[in-house]
């Protein structure tokens, strides 16, 4: 029974990540910190937990998570940083739900996050968690950084098409639109449901955090750079991201339908959804799948990749759970065989 | 392994069973039957089911379900009680999510439904299934009636009360609020996002087919009649029912909030806030729970109960799967362990 | 042309006054204050204001306020009451759209706001502006208490009754459910779109302020004490409040329909729908209008009236105008003849 | 004061049409036609009418509109080319809501609408009513084809740049994203709260019945044809569209705010808001305001131009009234100043 500390238990990817490791067979959640909430019985601020944890939130403290084997960070950015090389040295694996350890170039970091990386050494060991793209880094890693939501919708859309050098890379666009959930539980009044709901909008066009990570990893699958305009919209809803990424064909001898398909066969988590379809953000919410559709409008040069994801799951907890149980060596399954909550 | 077959598999009780008994251990879906869709396999119309169910539509005909254990009947009013018998005979047991064999009397029944009942010799062996309620009575039942989502959350607010004889039974009020998912599957103008979004509005406030069944079992725990007004109300919304219910206290010595905490003490799927609690439709979304609060307002005469379930789950296929675990003799919980999905 | 100020511009009853202000043939927007935005453009906080409102936000100081001819408090509780006096002092006509001056006894506006009344000797002159019930005292007002969103849908909703002697007086219930945006503009967990939206639930079931204001009016026109269970609850949408309240007949030879046709005949804001209505909030989004229905089911002796209204319209800053009207001897409809919005 | 009549009263566009027309100063409805609900009273099927529209539904026939200076046609797609022509015999001018006289070439027509255009000889005549494209043509209609939802908003997006020949024309990608209400009043399953709520898709994306309708009048603009991917998506809410509309630019010592802020100097209904901007759709529901932004993300080559309309409104009724008003001499804001309705 491997014995999980996460860091941050109060937010929607730290209450996400109790409700999967809560009937997770193969974990015992041994201690949820909470700056705010430290001395609370965690099931009286997330009433939906009652008679699953029994826990009370404690203070972010080494002590208390020096028993863990595995830590999950579920805090803003900026606070694994600080934390992981005690946590490496005492042997616990951690895993980074949020922005530390995703970029390789600590200069990138700071320009984005706005202040020097507090740990850069740690970042060329840290393992980058797509498991479609890293598994076996993956099984490997001691500090893992799990992927963002957006990114993940991204970057499932187009691994195949890079991989095979099947379309240019100069000009990609991926116009993705997510759920209010993704912005955090944060009392922001942009965030209201009467500001977000029944209205929608673009946000960050002019740069969001999460470009710079998926130009790393695409840069990365292409060997060479990628020019990608990204523009995320907040959807009047809770749950979900539908990534729509537009590319053009460079071998248009090719059966797109048949590329993903093969790159996606064994994979548990990716779905690759009959020609024509238009998958739902519905159909997978609550689950660790990322459904695909792919289109290419009157045979022309254009493609068009609808990637759904649920942001908290496959975009975030799940995505932490499948990436803990291949560095346990646990199937990469358990704990996430949840199915979609239709309707 | 139960065989289950499932009469009906389009509506949204349908795909919840299925959702449920996918991943249940003890069962196999052995049919799916569809009078619209049959032919098509079952994950092409609910693709949360891809990979989970094998299976295609049938026509509902007795041969395709000859070989199950169990027959879930989700299908509009008036088809179970056309086939009952049939299956009866075979050795089949069965349960009926709608509302054929809820009513013990057929000419009340014939009131409501607006035909004569088609098998009225069987609505006295018909067991009401309400676990909490009758619980033994389930465990011996060869055809067993599940309430409605709506009678179910009511009565849970109602009978310890009633039990107790602690309140005036002549004037109640039970103020309910369903999400949209509780009217069905069904293309008609009224339940249309752009007619139910964004809107709130009451319906049937001259009589509710869900008002006699409450009004039976109510008049059965009190062993005499009860007054009660119901009024349904349409949230904008999918899943989740909130009834507020309303009493006067009759002996204002007794703890309300002691009298629910003992009387459901030992009942796994109902849970009793704590005192000064308000319970929020999400926190038991897609879980087979019932939450509940009680409330004395400035200690006066009025009480008012508040109960939410999740209408598809406790209310309809949640319910259903926990009366076929104890008709079989199965842990009660089986394959009902999943958490409420927040936010 | 009245000068109007508005004292408190940045929440939703602030910005709803300056969209129908700015449309009014007989207003000027004079001054608009904030606090916390002051020195930003108006439409700047409020595109949607853009090219229909030149100002800018000033700090909420007497100076700011002195040419106007009447002043809108669209503030918290607590502030009207300092500034009434000076204002009043200098012949300007107060409009308060909070709490202040809505409840005649001091000790009791103590008891439920938390501090003692700044201002108690206004109490008595203030006039409670619900124009259905008090034209004539509105008209001659300087001092206008703008009633709060759910007593405007419940006093509508019992006034034809108690006015008649309709109905027994003891046991009121009034379920009472209101969209996000009646909780106003603040930056609170519980009102995020990831909280709020697709979930519901009742709150303050043990005492809500607006009580004892329902109780005061109610009171007033039963010539003697109502006993009344409030429960407001909050609905994951924007705008809109849907009363449902239940009464008991006192005689049962009355016509109901036609008592609240009679009363409202003349009332341009109350629409008395035909028999067998069932109002949706929609209906009245964006409107000055509270639409109504009488409903006795089955005959017996409960009565359930709906009532509808926008929150933020009728029950806020349209009954505010509306108040101005009269007051000004202006046509009682000028500037609210919108139509619903729907869909 | 005008005689309008509208064929096909039940639909959202209808409704829409009512609620402008209603309140215009310068329009007295004349007849209202529905097949479905010919008999029933408006003011029955649409309760927010009440007391503003005392009409009933009439069958549609000529001689019911034969007193109109004006036939809008709200109705599917192939009515209005069936009636045209009969009454422009009559002098009655045109402005058909749906698509049967957009297109300029009736074999394109016959490809998308799936039939032989009924009425080609008038294709060449109708004029394609985008006001800000082509006052002067529509000042002279007698018959005026109201541009669709989806293009308005891609249109006001791309028109400063291809008239400036500002970008690339061989690559232009809209990403657009409607509200529920833009797919009609129409009993589909596919439309439910419970299908189309909390959750989000594309639709459509191997071609879309207003791809042919954009590049006739993009290529038209530009004078050369422009390659454009159109991929629509259906919104969780109601009302409102949203397009992200991404070009590469050409000519880059170009201040592309100042461009569009030049373009629509003039135009009332076009509001291009201060460069850093994202507009919300909220902002114009209920308004037929175009609201727009223009970002250059990281001043590379890539142009993202944010477009919101209200797709009843702009899109639809709204741009009718707007065109009504300059075929007939009328201040071109007339009966539609109203405000965004905000929140």
């Amino acid at each position: 029974m491997i014995k999980a500390g996460i860091v941050g238990g109060t937010g929607y990817t730290g209450v996400e990540l109790l409700r999967l490791l809560a009937l997770h067979p193969g974990v015992a959640v041994h201690a949820v910190t909470s700056r705010s909430d430290a001395g609370k019985r965690v099931d009286a601020v997330y009433p939906n937990l009652r008679g699953h944890i029994d826990k009370v939130f404690v203070e972010p403290e080494l002590n208390s998570l020096s028993e863990c084997g595995v830590v999950f960070f579920a805090t803003p950015n900026g606070t694994a940083m600080r934390m992981a090389q005690a946590l490496l040295d005492k042997g616990i694996k951690i895993i980074d739900l949020a922005a530390d350890f995703r970029l390789k170039d600590g200069a990138v970091w700071e320009k984005w996050y706005g202040e020097p990386h507090a740990c850069p050494c740690l970042l060329s060991e840290a393992v980058y968690g797509l498991p479609e793209a890293q598994r076996s880094a993956v099984r490997n890693a001691r500090l893992l950084a799990n992927p963002g939501c957006y990114p993940t919708s991204v970057q499932l859309a187009l691994l195949p098409l890079i991989e095979a050098k099947a379309i240019h890379l100069d000009n990609l666009v991926a116009d993705v639109k997510s759920g209010a959930s993704g912005a955090g539980r944060k009392a922001e009044l942009s965030l209201l449901m009467s500001e977000s709901g029944e209205s929608f909008k673009a946000y960050a066009v002019d740069g969001h955090r999460h470009l710079p990570e998926i130009e790393q990893e695409l840069t990365q699958a292409a060997g060479m750079p990628v020019g990608l305009t990204f523009v995320p919209h907040l959807l009047p809803m809770i749950r979900g991201i539908h990534a729509t990424v537009y590319a053009r064909v460079k071998d248009d001898t090719l059966d797109f339908q048949q590329l993903f398909e093969t790159r996606y066969r064994d994979e548990v988590f990716v779905d690759v959804l009959p020609a024509g379809s238009h998958p739902d953000t519905r159909n997978v919410r609550g689950s660790n799948r990322c459904q695909l559709a792919i289109h290419r409008p009157q045979q022309g040069n254009a493609l068009v990749i609808l990637s759904v994801i649920d942001n908290l799951v496959k975009g975030a907890a799940g995505q932490a759970v499948q990436n803990m149980n291949l560095m346990f060596g646990l199937p990469e399954t358990q704990g996430l065989e949840a199915i979609g909550l239709y309707p």
